[in-house]
């Protein structure tokens, strides 16, 4: 099973993915947790490119040619071989992520996004939790705990209600797979539900 | 107009790219000279990426996403700003060395060569010299130069002889713009007769 972690920064979903991957080994499951971009050793050196220098060095369009080569790596790399072998991948982040940002940066570029997928990775997760939460309050958490991805985090409050909105909608387009879940609780009683879902579905 | 040179290593390409520009200049034409993989600081990183390492470090599908978002910024960056601005582009290698090389890796990746750059690429030269040379004269003039892309070079006869039925093949595929050029005779006679063609093109 692939069950994968979205939504805007500060939502809790790094802390919810490992948080959920500590309760399935506890509950005797193979996991491997990875997260995106990045995630194979490769994938890690691409994200470097893209995160690293000039926020406009790189195009929408170049940008998503190489997240997508990062992506195919990660999935051939760790998330393929790991779900042949029987175990749970969990992932902090994956397509959704890139489908939300570039299609809320430019509204053609949703359409560039799908195809590219489409064509060189195909995969999507069995489950995918899209950690919800009033941006101001995801905003607050994100600047608190710092960090270098700044390009992804700098982006003020409304953008980030954006996201919100994006996210929501992804859950709309993909509901067999996608469930919202109130991330303005106590970490303990989000990852309580996700856990509780989780183990359902693997049931 | 863009014109580009494809042969196999050794066949002078780069050689007879370099002088068809000096050329062209000494005729007063504004000429940018430029490479692949790589040709703009982006993309010469990608390259370093793709081409330093382990030879089994990306799988030829992330290979060909990494070359895609190179060319894609050599594009944006170089070509298509020099062409609107009515200078002459003159390419060591573009987009039918990736159809060679990965097609000849592997039958079914020139499909995803052709549908990613249909997605990503699109533009196509107006004009390819294919230099042609049998692959022993090519090999021993690569050994002989030296160079670092010894993943490209280090192929032996056998090879070189099927890189050469597939450039020749691309010549028969894409006839209104490809022409095959002997590049088996001395460098200032194949110039001459490529400038001949380029002035006539031009005109």
């Amino acid at each position: 099973m692939f069950i994968t972690f979205e939504g805007i920064d500060g939502s809790g979903k790094s802390t919810q993915a490992r948080l959920l991957a500590e309760t399935l080994r506890k509950a005797g499951h193979e996991v491997v947790l990875t997260r995106e971009p990045g995630g194979s050793p490769g994938a890690e050196e691409i994200r470097r490119l893209v995160l690293e220098g000039d926020p406009d060095r790189w195009s929408a369009e170049t940008e998503i040619l190489l997240f997508t080569a990062a992506r195919r790596d990660h999935l051939e790399r760790v998330i393929d071989p790991a779900l042949a072998a029987g175990r749970i991948v969990i992932s902090d982040r994956f397509a959704d992520s890139t489908r939300m940002y570039q299609g809320l940066s430019r509204g053609d570029l949703r359409g560039l996004v799908d195809k590219l997928h489409a064509l060189m990775i195909g995969r999507e997760p069995d489950l995918t939790f899209i950690i919800d939460m009033d941006p101001e309050t995801g905003l607050a958490r994100a600047k608190g705990r710092g960090g270098t991805e700044e390009r992804f985090e700098d982006f003020g409050a409304d953008l980030q209600r954006r996201m919100r909105a994006g996210f929501l909608d992804l859950a709309r387009e993909f509901p067999d797979r996608c469930l919202v879940i109130d991330g303005a609780r106590a970490p303990e009683a989000v990852a309580d539900e996700v856990a509780a879902i989780a183990t359902r579905a693997l049931g």
